[in-house]
């Protein structure tokens, strides 16, 4: 039987840390053996999961930083993330961080475009939810030279994108059937886009809206872009597909409109739908926020830094919600 | 041309207090004189109402007060509404109080069955709203003494029932898809209900098991009991049909199954329907818990305190939503 | 007392054509004399909305043109709606057809921009829904010359703007939680809003993708353009607001962010909020789709038409869901 | 390496038919060798099913009863079930039948209750997802003679346990922020939850109000009785406790108050929680109707009659929704 890798959980009891553990659970290469969760210390960890997905209790931070292991994984806030991950460096581990705040400066975790790198990384941060769907969307077209400057973003996600909330403003009272744009012209995920998109070709400038949505999961993103010169929608679906052949978690659909939430949430995928007229191009995107978008990228870095096959632990994800 | 009577509104940020603003701003012979909210005095009404419903400012509590008014309504928490009804009635105002602080004490103003004495008082107690629903679907049973002791009564509502929330648990990333009970065997309705079925009949004893719906609107109330004697369906229907003939805000519809939140959301009416197997009956009964629930009830017993016909003010609302 | 205008409804069973029975219980100065439904016709028109609205019963359309109006308002299928308008117009009437089968060659009954020439038509067609939010948010930006030729939107409806649905696709069970995109690069609404906005200077390129929300009903529209030179926010808001200055149907808020679903629904309001940074532009905009974006404008209309007040009827009007 | 045990899935493309393929596709003892849906025939699974579940494409029940396997899992309507178990049969397979053709006359694969004679069974009937939740709730009370004859459930599904529909009903713009009761006193569960509760004791007489609520996924139900006599809730507590200290797919939660459809759906479980007050107990219970509910306990069985352990393919599910 093959050694079970050691891995820890920081800030386990958060959307994103909780998913990271329920993946865990099933994972068949890794053991868990600290679950942080500083305002959850002491409580069984099938107290917030609902099913009994693990036997752990939530430890402090500081005591899962004590506990060995080979690689933590950090759903914490951005600003204790740099401290948390020398401490965890220190200790000997590879660290994976779900924050943004070593997007600019390390190892990019984008999976389907940076997989080489990730597998010698001591430290990777793990992509945005946004920045996760519109890079795979918009990759095509930036590596073969197709989208003019100016790439204009809509997209909109599910509340716990944000994370646990305790304000009115986010309460079911106020955001049932609601839907309000947040962060116009300000988004923190628009760097990490151009960012990565540069490295595929001239970056292009990015400008996003991103709305809240009245559903707890899944991002939705709309595209809209000129092409440098018109190509036709079979043309730009079959070039998709040649970039994403061999891509695990990306799917190609036939048209922008067979682009879901229903289709990814529960999933480790993304989906992407591509169409053009003249010289406009529209292309569709749409993942689970928390798996494909968090945790289950999050997984992904973790085989690759594990040496381990990139969807090992992910691929009994179906939809079932 | 006739007088406009003078209102104030305590507690008119909250939930109902906003739905008492949008009522009155549409009623032809009532002016709101003041509408106090102390967290939000200074904010003008139309910030929180969406739409221009009022062009007046909220205003301290005490400045309200001080502002003479024929009739001071307060949507205010159980707590300060004692002080704040004597404040109101020393200044020679009467008083609705939609908290629960005096219904056990004064004049009931469930308006279905307490039109005369409501139009004699000085201080009505408006019926919560899981009450009202309850109340409204077993009352032809009891009058009839056709119910045994015991009422079983589960009782679902939208989350603005709770009035507005600033926790985790009642965030839409909690809340959404969900259903839960809250306050088992212990709702502060119960005293409530007993009580005013007691005035028409042998007082049942009344189980309630309230849950949270996944909504933000509507109460939907479903009753079982024993039948003293076995009635058939039809006679049933007949009966409350006949005891809510001159009721301008109940319907009776043909069966249970003609029940819906979505006939009721957005406007002042209950929905009751019942059917019968053997000594088994069932009905169900469905409000908006902010309408007639709340507000609507309150406006119906400010008419029939001024005086005007019952649903003054409350003939256009339509379900908009 | 005033005379009460006589108009009839038809296809008043579709969503559209419920809200305008709604609406129009509630108008002083119009009665309703027929309302037709040929699948519904004997069916009394409270079986569908839920509340009294109304004494009426549905009719057969053909008896509906037989009762003699001023006003004939059309709720019907672009493609009848022709025939219909030359059936009502021969028998002395005049017609507001909410369709789009007028759009391209008749009045244009975009309130906000058009009062003029509606009042002196006899047949006014009723802008769509998206086009109704999408002219509304771009217009001061093409009638001051600031958006370059291209202007990008993207923008999500509730379900009720395609109509009643018999298919499983629009299903509960398929569309909850779900969001997708559908009419790529071929909305109807297209060529309608750039023939309107061609009204008020150089007609923009119009990209829509619309989407499907998980929502009964409202439209949210997010445009996203570049500015023919740099402008600030700050600038932007001032001129929005000038231009809607007298418009009671329309309100620029401080910022995109403060357009909201919430605010909008159940009202007959559309709001706007603009920002930009550098030379681009963004703006949001929402209605709800049945009543400003449909049976809302057309009272407008009938009112416009019949020499009232714009907003007669529908001042009641506020959030009650 | 072991045996893969070959299995079909007939009626493989409806609600239920899905989960089973998606629950299957991870289970690490069984193949599926067919997927029959007669109107889906050449389609891939895929299409359907969102991610990437299986590489089969649907074909046609004829097709599907000629392919050898040892257990034909039937997720079709009553109505064609006994002929369809029969021809399985015939060819040598054992049979597991989600629909109620089967639950009066064969073993009733409740598998908390009867895990000894499915295990033997050539055919099983996977008992109703009301009649699951409602049996595992009420089964302490019955088995240990504690109440009284008459047991009241009020209980709510979403959509999907009406399986696929197109009708207008059950659009999400009639059924969106909507609950309704169904089948008042005519639930075609009750025979099936009074057969089962009588193997354990004095089978109660059971009244069931079943309704629908506005989301897709889960069942909750309410449960009020009266005890023979009064019991304290700690003592219901630990009673419930030791009846299901053994099951894998049960949980006595503390409280009535701690079950919820969001600790359940996506999962194999049922949550349970009871309370009491002098003679009057109430219980609460939740699960996911597709999983727990239909095809997670089809599995169960499933795994009962091939010999192996009750969960074998199950364990990995968590909440991903």
């Amino acid at each position: 039987m093959h050694t079970m890798h050691r891995v820890s959980v920081l800030g386990a009891a958060g959307y994103s840390g909780l998913e990271l553990l329920k993946l865990l659970a099933a994972h068949p290469a890794v053991t868990v053996v600290a679950a942080a969760s500083d305002s959850n210390a002491g409580k069984p960890v099938h107290a917030l999961t609902g099913g009994p997905v693990s036997a752990l209790s939530f430890v402090k931070t500081e005591e899962a930083l004590a506990t060995p292991a080979e690689v933590v994984l950090m759903a914490v806030p951005h600003d204790p993330a740099p401290a948390l991950a020398r401490a965890a460096r220190a200790a000997g581990a590879k660290v994976i961080d779900l924050s943004n705040a070593h997007r600019a400066t390390d190892v990019y975790g984008l999976t389907s475009l940076f997989a080489g790198e990730i597998a010698g990384a001591s430290l990777v941060a793990n992509p945005g939810c946004y920045a996760t769907c519109v890079i795979t969307a918009v990759a095509p077209l930036v590596r073969h030279g197709l989208a003019s400057r100016d790439v204009f973003v809509a997209a909109g996600s599910g509340v716990t994108g944000a994370g646990r909330q305790a304000v009115e403003a986010m309460s079911l009272g106020e955001m049932h059937d609601n839907v309000r744009a947040y962060k116009v012209l300000k988004h923190q995920h628009v760097p990490e886009i151009e960012m990565a998109l540069g490295k595929l070709g001239v970056a292009p400038r990015v400008t996003l809206t991103t709305h809240l949505l009245p559903i707890a999961r899944g991002i939705f993103a709309t595209i809209t872009a000129t092409l440098t010169a018109p190509v036709a929608t079979m043309e730009l679906v079959e070039l998709f597909r040649r970039d994403y052949h061999d891509d695990p978690t990306v799917t190609v659909c036939e048209t922008p409109e067979d682009v879901s939430l229903r289709k990814v949430v529960g999933t480790n995928q993304t989906l992407v739908g591509v169409a053009s007229k003249g010289d406009i191009v529209v292309v569709t995107a749409a993942l689970d926020n928390l798996l494909k978008g968090a945790a289950g990228q999050a997984v992904e870095n973790l085989n690759l830094v594990l040496g381990l096959p990139r969807t090992t632990g992910l691929t009994h994800l179906a939809r079932h919600g």
